[in-house]
C-alpha cells in the first residue's frame, strides 16, 4: 500500500489515464458519465449559449502566483462571466485537460476542486471532457447556458444617451497579482487590505447575481423592448474596463465619454497605490470579471441602487467616433481610451 | 507588400493574435462573431448533448501521416461522431487552438479549412473558439447537438437478446495509417485500394446518416418504447470494436457473442494483409468511427438491409459476463474481446 507521503507526489504516469478518469469522475454528477456525450435539459423557448477558454501553464496560469484551486476558480469563473455578459444562466461546462507525465495527480484533483468550488455558487455541473497527454499542462473550457431570446445582451446594442454602467470595482485583481509577484511591495497595507487585492485575483466572482435584478427591473419598469432587442448592450471587464468599453462602442458605432472620478476603486486599492496607478489597473488591468452595461440613464440609476456593492454610473453612449476619458476636477489631461490587448505578440 | 513565396511560410507571430483571429473568423458564420458567447437556437423540446475532445501534436496528430486539413477533418468528425453515438444531431462546434509562435498561418487555416469541409457535409458551423499562444501545438473542440428525449441513443440500454449491428467495415483506418507509416507495405495493392484504406484514416465519416433511417424504423416498425426508453443501445467504434461492444456489454450489464466471419472487412483491406491480421485491425485498430448498435433482431435485420453500405449483423447480446469472440469455420479459438485501450499510460 502507499504510504500518505507517496500518495500526495503521485504522478499521472503511476496511475495511467484511466486511473486519473476515475478520480476525475467524482467531480462530475453521476448520471453524467458514462456515453459518447452527456446530455442536458434546456427550459423551453431558451437559446443555448456557448462560449469557450483555453489556458496554457506558463502563459495563463503560474505556480508562482495561483495555487491549483484558483487555477480552477479562475478558469471557471472567466467562462460563468462570459454567459452573465450575454445575459445567460450556466447549465453547465465541459474541461478539455492536457496533462504530462510528471503533473502530479493532487495538483489535477485540486484544479477540479477549485472549478466545483466556483460552480457550485451557481448549481452548475461538469457535464464532460476529456483528458490527454500533453508536454504542456493545458486546460480547455467550454461553458453552456441558457437565455429567453428577448434577454440576450449584445455588444451592438448600446444607444446615444444611454448610462454606462460598472457593476463593482475595477483594478484590484491587478493590484492582487503585483502583491503576489512583488510581496515586498505591499508592506505599508493592513492584512485586510492585501487579503482583498489578492482574493480579488485568486477568487473572481462572475456577475451572474446582477441578471435576477436585470430581468426585475425590466418587469417592472417596463423599459422599452423594440423588435425584441434588449435595450441593454454589455460584455464583462475581462480585459480591462477601458477595453470593454470601446468594444461595446464599436459594435454599436457609437462613441463614449467616461468620466475618471466616477470610475469606482477599492479603498485597498487606493492604499496601495497612487490614485494614478489605480485608475490605469482598472482601465488596463483586465480580470475583475465585472459587467459593463449601457442603458437608459433612468434605469441605469435604479440598476446602480439595487446592486449592493461599488457600482456606478462611469460615463454616457455619445454619437463622437472614441471614448474620451474627462476628468472633472481638471487635474488631468482628457485621453482617448485604447484596446488593452490590441497588440498581443506571439513571441 | 509580402511576396506570395514569403506569405506561405508566414508565422503567427508575424500577424499576431488579432491577425490570426481575422483569418479565422472567415470560417464562421458572421453574425456569430463578436460577443462575448454564440447563441444558438434549438428544436422546442430537444435536449442538448455536449461533447469535447482535445488533441495534441505529436500525441494525437503528425505531419508524417497528416495534412493539416486532414487534422481538421479528423478533429471535426470524431465530435460528430460521438453526438451521431447519442442520436443527436449537430448544432455547432467551439474550437480552442493553442499555437507557437513558429506555427505557420497556412498551416492553421488549412486546419480550419478541413474542419468545414467536414462540418459542411452536416450544416453545421463553428460557432466560436479561443485562440493562445502554447508550446505545442493543441486543438480542442466541444461538439453541440439537439437530440428528441425520447431518441437518446444510450450505452446501457443493450438487452439480452438484441442483435449487435456495426453500420459499415472496420480496420480500414488502421491499414491506412499503416500505408502512410510505411508505404513500401502497400506495393502489391493496386492504387484505389491504396487509396481507399487512406482516405479511410484520413477522412472518416461520422455516421449522421444512420440516424433517419433508425428513426423511420421506429416510426414505421413501431419498436417498443418502454418507460420513454429507446429499445437502442449504442456507441461509436472511434476505439475500436472490440471497446464499443466491450462498454456497450458492461454499461448494459449483459455479455454478449460475436461471430468472427460476421464482421465486414473491405476487399482492400483483405488484399492489403491476412484475414488475421484485418481482424485484429477491425476489433482494436481504432479510428473507423461506425456505430454499433443493440436492437432487437427483426429491427437490426430492417436497418442493415437499409444501410447500403456493408452494414452487418455481427452477434448477439447474451446474459453472460463477458463478450465472446466465436468461429462458426472451427479454424480458430474462441477468445474474449478485450477494451483496447484500458490501460493506456502517461510515459
Amino acid at each position: 500500500m502507499l504510504s500518505p507521503y507517496y500518495k500526495q507526489f503521485m504522478k499521472i504516469r503511476d496511475v495511467g489515464e484511466q486511473g486519473l478518469l476515475q478520480r476525475l469522475q467524482r467531480f462530475c454528477p453521476a448520471q453524467i458519465v458514462g456515453d459518447d456525450a452527456a446530455v442536458l435539459s434546456m427550459k423551453p423557448g431558451c437559446e443555448l449559449v456557448v462560449t469557450t477558454d483555453m489556458l496554457v501553464d506558463g502563459v495563463h496560469f503560474s505556480d508562482r502566483t495561483t495555487s491549483p484551486q484558483d487555477v480552477g476558480w479562475r478558469a471557471a469563473a472567466a467562462n460563468l462571466s462570459d454567459l452573465a455578459a450575454m445575459g445567460a444562466s450556466p447549465l453547465g461546462i465541459t474541461v478539455g485537460l492536457g496533462v504530462t507525465g510528471d503533473t502530479e495527480v493532487s495538483w489535477v484533483e485540486q484544479v477540479y476542486q477549485g472549478m466545483i468550488e466556483c460552480l457550485g455558487e451557481y448549481d452548475t455541473p461538469i457535464v464532460g471532457g476529456d483528458v490527454v497527454r500533453s508536454p504542456v499542462v493545458t486546460l480547455s473550457i467550454t461553458a453552456f447556458g441558457e437565455v429567453t431570446p428577448n434577454r440576450i445582451i449584445r455588444r451592438s446594442a448600446a444607444k446615444v444617451g444611454d448610462a454606462i454602467v460598472v457593476t463593482g470595482v475595477h483594478g484590484s485583481s491587478r493590484a492582487g497579482l503585483e502583491l503576489l509577484l512583488h510581496p515586498e511591495l505591499g508592506q505599508n497595507l493592513n492584512e485586510s487590505a492585501k487579503k482583498a487585492l489578492i482574493k480579488a485575483h485568486q477568487r473572481p466572482k462572475p456577475r451572474l447575481d446582477v441578471l435576477p435584478i436585470l430581468w426585475d427591473i425590466l418587469d417592472n419598469y417596463q423599459l422599452p423592448i423594440t423588435n425584441y432587442q434588449l435595450p441593454i448592450a454589455g460584455m464583462d471587464s475581462s480585459d480591462g474596463l477601458a477595453d470593454a468599453i470601446v468594444q461595446i462602442c464599436r459594435a454599436s458605432g457609437v462613441g463614449g465619454v467616461v468620466t475618471r472620478s466616477h470610475i469606482p476603486l477599492s479603498d485597498s486599492l487606493l492604499n496601495f497605490v497612487s490614485a494614478q496607478q489605480a485608475l490605469n489597473w482598472a482601465l488596463y488591468g483586465g480580470e475583475d470579471f465585472e459587467l459593463v452595461l449601457c442603458l437608459p440613464t433612468e434605469f441605469a440609476q435604479i440598476l446602480v441602487n439595487k446592486l449592493v456593492e461599488k457600482a456606478a454610473i462611469v460615463g454616457k453612449i455619445t454619437n463622437e467616433q472614441d471614448v474620451h476619458l474627462i476628468d472633472s476636477t481638471g487635474c488631468y489631461q482628457n485621453e482617448i481610451l485604447n484596446l488593452s490587448r490590441g497588440f498581443q505578440h506571439f513571441d
